[in-house]
């Protein structure tokens, strides 16, 4: 049976010695002591390892029911849910106008890898709610902010986001479902959405559904879609539950993972509904719920292989098998453990230079989030924009890549269910594709990021890689280890770029060919970038006298295995965008 | 609900247009004319479409079970094993002696891709008898194989391989199931041996288990290992079955995949057995069966991509979503297929060229096998020895990855166990792990191979390549697109391969470490030889007025995909092997 422990220390790292939240101008970030932080994470990680982790194999094995009408989630979850509720957990970074603690993003985001490590299944309720409780506070009337956002934040309702139907996912323009305005404000809502994750279960008292719908007689299309509030229960106005709204779930999906959240067909069947935001602008109103959606997927993906790697390192120390070649290293014993070969080294380096780059990144991405939204920062916003798809298709792809891995370690007996490294991969494969399958990932960055604002964005990004590199320029060892390959991973994504400018014009197909590539060779710069941060990080602590030298000497070598073995990835990218869309598109699609 | 069909004519195209396999000196080739192959590969297609495909859903979904010490296999399974034993399937390449139909291996090979690709976990109930077999035949006696084989040839008895137990894997040296010496010749077998697949079940009269066992007194480890045969009833004299033997099924393992196939716990107790082979060599015999096995898993590798692109194909074409950026496709339609999208395309060139590919190099193996054991040409040998551990561990790591991304074509609806794009992928991931973990395999081409017989097949290996470029030089077009890559990705194999012996003698972890990167190295340059060859075969097909030439123009197209997307990658794999060991071994154990 998997264990997890919550990697604080590699969190405070980034916390403090990274990106120093503390000594940052960011409203409320004055409070991100180290000992607060610690204290925080220290009794989340206490939930995580003792009451959730235990959970995630139950919620596994047993599924969701749906009997008559109700969806039973596994034994152990309401009570566990509760337990998160009781202790403030949900509404961490939540406005204390409504309830919520009101702390930074990014504390949130470090409690958020440490619940969905554990449980990513279960930390989805939660996860949803908080994306819907974003959606409200952002676009919703004082009134709907009062009645919804208190009892969100608590949890005791709980939200969902309602998009795709049968026949479209990515392509909402396609939509069926309808809205029909009645004379008191209100809509009736009719039609079938599919894969609505928490759609309906027994945990919460109130289920806010926030559905795109389109408004009879408005514009066809995309530009058509509106978003609409619909509770399971209509809320009446002294804040007590009303009648049962027409809204049921008509199936829950079997899938490959994340059993333990129901994952439901939802019918709509005139459902009173209530305009959230803007007529016909319900896109823009879901995006600031995708967004957050996306960063807490990219967080999902690399958190899975956290759990993961952490059982295979245990599994490398216990599994005696085979003798190291330069010299047994348990000569008293049969064999040595697994960890002293080579390639089961290799196989574990990949995973953690992998996921300590991957927090770095996501905490480096959610302090921009909290530079714009506490300190209206549009550069940081613009980079944060710029990364979201990157943070989401990069991190999901190579988080499912060396949840596997982590698999392989175990042999055959991670084959086996009973031993729980099947399920770390299965669950994290859905974080490749919901919230946006990643080839959509790939095609927002290329097609939309890239050249927004003229640029700018990316622009600002190299600048920031260039600036990096120059001030922290002198030291010769630094510079050929992380610098240099830094320099030459970012020419290469540079060139890419390059490449899309000058045949992207021609034949847009020049720069949509090499998307998903360049995707992923933007996130090994950005891996590249924050283990050169990580890497001098480590050497200023050694430097200042630190006294945890082992941890800091760790730090370093974890970097230089990344910069010398991941790195290099970049040229391949390259390569292959650079070969253009010619072979790509050569084909008649009946020829494939 | 998936389906399949069998490409044959993509079998064809490498068997008659590449390999040209009637007009080599084989014995027995010279029956394989076109007619007849297609004949046969027809009527198998058939076999795969119609009774084996649509159990594969079933098998999945409904498991094995273990009921009184019996396992009832999936519903349709009995049915469909009696119909393929009646139609002499199982037995194609057997020997005509114990009633095989005495084909050559390559054809065998193909017909098996089309069995395992239609229904994996259901063909290997006849493929682990094959292996069972094949070391019969190779190390029995004559009176053993005269007992078994016939049985075994008609399926009438099926075989398996007990090789791990649950403290040993990799290393059997640390084996504890025990041989004791009886009067009679014979043994009594006692242990437990793990993940036997096959290892019971209700379509057989009996089961023919080959054991792994220490004789007591031998001699200590892996040297004092010896192989048994073990069946479940006792023959006798006169062939029919007598009574039960010592030996039980303990559980059935509950998997990520292959559900279809019982995974079982086997108890022996006293259990009779025959020595196979000679006493304490039972590796060597094993390794008969290992050495095909491992063909045969990276054939399941690849089957299961072909497979889940079959599925994706049809999928990209049906589902509409989106609009093509340079123009609609489907303009009467409310969208385009996913097709018209280049990241699509992109996605579906990854998987065509790398399945076609690696079909081409399967049946080459397979041929150069038929070679040494036909017509004892050792060189061919020397060369099918060095690949199996490329086949086995770059096939199904590749295979795996491309399954997943058929899945991925899906959107959500891929995570959907109803739409059957999950089995693809949970199937093909046991492809990874048995029959020695690809990390194994890794250690056995750079620790074992490559220095085999002095180096001597890895030589013979870069000259089919070089004599390859050199005879077919002279075609501008062809050099640039097939040729100049193939000669650069050559290489960087070799500059690996001296990396190696430049620093593998002062430190083995240097070639250690490198391992897996060169398995996947020697994986591209082997399907890049293979794609220079298919697309030389083409170009001669279409220059001889070959009718059918949008095949063959489709053959190139996808040849110059690979050649130009997929072979960089070795420039990656051979910067990481040339960053040498000292990043991978850089940490103490308690520090990852």
């Amino acid at each position: 049976m998997p264990s997890y422990t919550a990697p604080v220390k590699d969190m405070q790292f980034v916390l403090h010695d990274v990106l120093k939240v503390s000594a940052q101008t960011v409203p409320g970030y004055d409070e991100l002591e180290a000992n607060f932080t610690s204290a925080v994470l220290d009794e989340a990680g206490k939930i995580a390892s003792e009451v959730l982790q235990p959970l995630n194999v139950v919620g596994d094995k047993e599924g969701c029911k749906l009997e008559n009408g109700v969806v039973r989630t596994p034994t152990g979850f309401k009570a566990a849910f509760d337990q998160m509720k009781e202790g403030g957990w949900t509404a961490l970074d939540c406005n204390p106008e409504y309830g919520g603690q009101g702390m930074p993003y990014v504390l949130a985001v470090a409690v958020g890898e440490q619940f969905t490590a554990a449980n990513m299944a279960f930390n989805m309720y939660q996860g949803l709610t908080h994306g819907a409780y974003s959606a409200i506070h952002a676009h919703g009337t004082d009134a709907q902010k009062a009645t919804y956002l208190p009892k969100m934040v608590s949890c005791d309702w709980t939200g969902t986001m309602n998009l795709t139907e049968p026949h479209c996912g990515t392509d909402l323009g396609l939509m069926r479902t309808k809205a029909a305005p009645q004379n008191d404000g209100s809509y009736k809502i009719s039609g079938q959405k599919i894969f609505i994750s928490a759609g309906e279960h027994d945990m919460s008292d109130n289920i806010i559904h926030l559905v795109l719908a389109k408004i009879e007689g408005g514009p066809e299309g995309i530009k058509g879609v509106s978003l609409f509030i619909v509770p399971k229960f209509i809320v009446k106005e002294d804040g007590s539950l009303g009648e049962r709204n027409g809204v049921s779930v008509g199936s829950i999906e079997e899938k490959m993972g994340i059993h333990g959240n129901s994952t439901c067909v939802m019918n709509y069947d005139e459902a009173t509904g209530y305009l959230l935001g803007t007529e016909h602008k319900g896109m823009r109103a879901m995006f600031t719920m995708m967004n957050e959606a996306r960063i807490g997927v990219g967080l999902q993906g690399y958190a899975q292989a956290e759990a993961a790697y952490q059982n295979a390192v245990i599994y490398a120390n216990d599994r005696l098998q085979g003798r190291d070649v330069t010299g047994a290293k348990n000569p008293d014993g049969p064999a040595d453990p697994l960890i002293v070969h080579p390639d089961i080294r290799r196989n574990l380096m990949d995973q953690k230079s992998f996921i300590e780059g991957a927090r770095a990144f996501t905490f480096w991405g959610a302090n921009m989030i909290d530079q714009h939204v506490r300190a209206d920062d549009d550069a940081a916003h613009g980079i944060v924009s710029l990364i979201t798809p990157v943070i989401k298709g990069f991190l999901t792809d190579k988080g499912f890549e060396y949840a596997t891995a982590a698999q392989q370690v175990y042999g055959g007996h991670g084959y086996i269910e009973e031993w729980g490294m099947s399920q770390f991969a299965r669950d994290a494969r859905i974080t490749q594709i919901y919230e946006g399958a990643n080839g959509v990932q790939a095609l927002d960055l290329v097609g939309r990021k890239l050249a927004q604002d003229g640029g700018k964005h990316v622009m600002a990004f190299f600048e920031i890689v260039k600036s990096f590199i120059k001030e922290n320029s002198g030291n010769e060892e630094y510079e050929k280890s992380f610098l240099d390959p830094l320099k030459a991973a970012s020419k290469d994504l540079q060139a890419a770029g390059m490449y899309f400018m000058q045949n992207g014009m021609k034949n847009p197909n020049h720069a949509l060919a090499g998307s998903y590539d360049f995707m992923h060779m933007f996130g090994h710069v950005c891996l590249g970038l924050m283990w050169a941060k990580m890497g001098k990080a480590a050497m200023d602590a050694l430097e200042n006298g630190a006294s945890d030298t082992a941890f800091y000497e760790t730090k370093i070598a974890t970097g230089k295995y990344y910069m010398a073995r991941q790195l290099p990835a970049t040229g391949m990218h390259l390569a292959r965008i650079e070969s253009g869309a010619d072979t790509v598109m050569a084909l008649d699609a009946a020829s494939f």
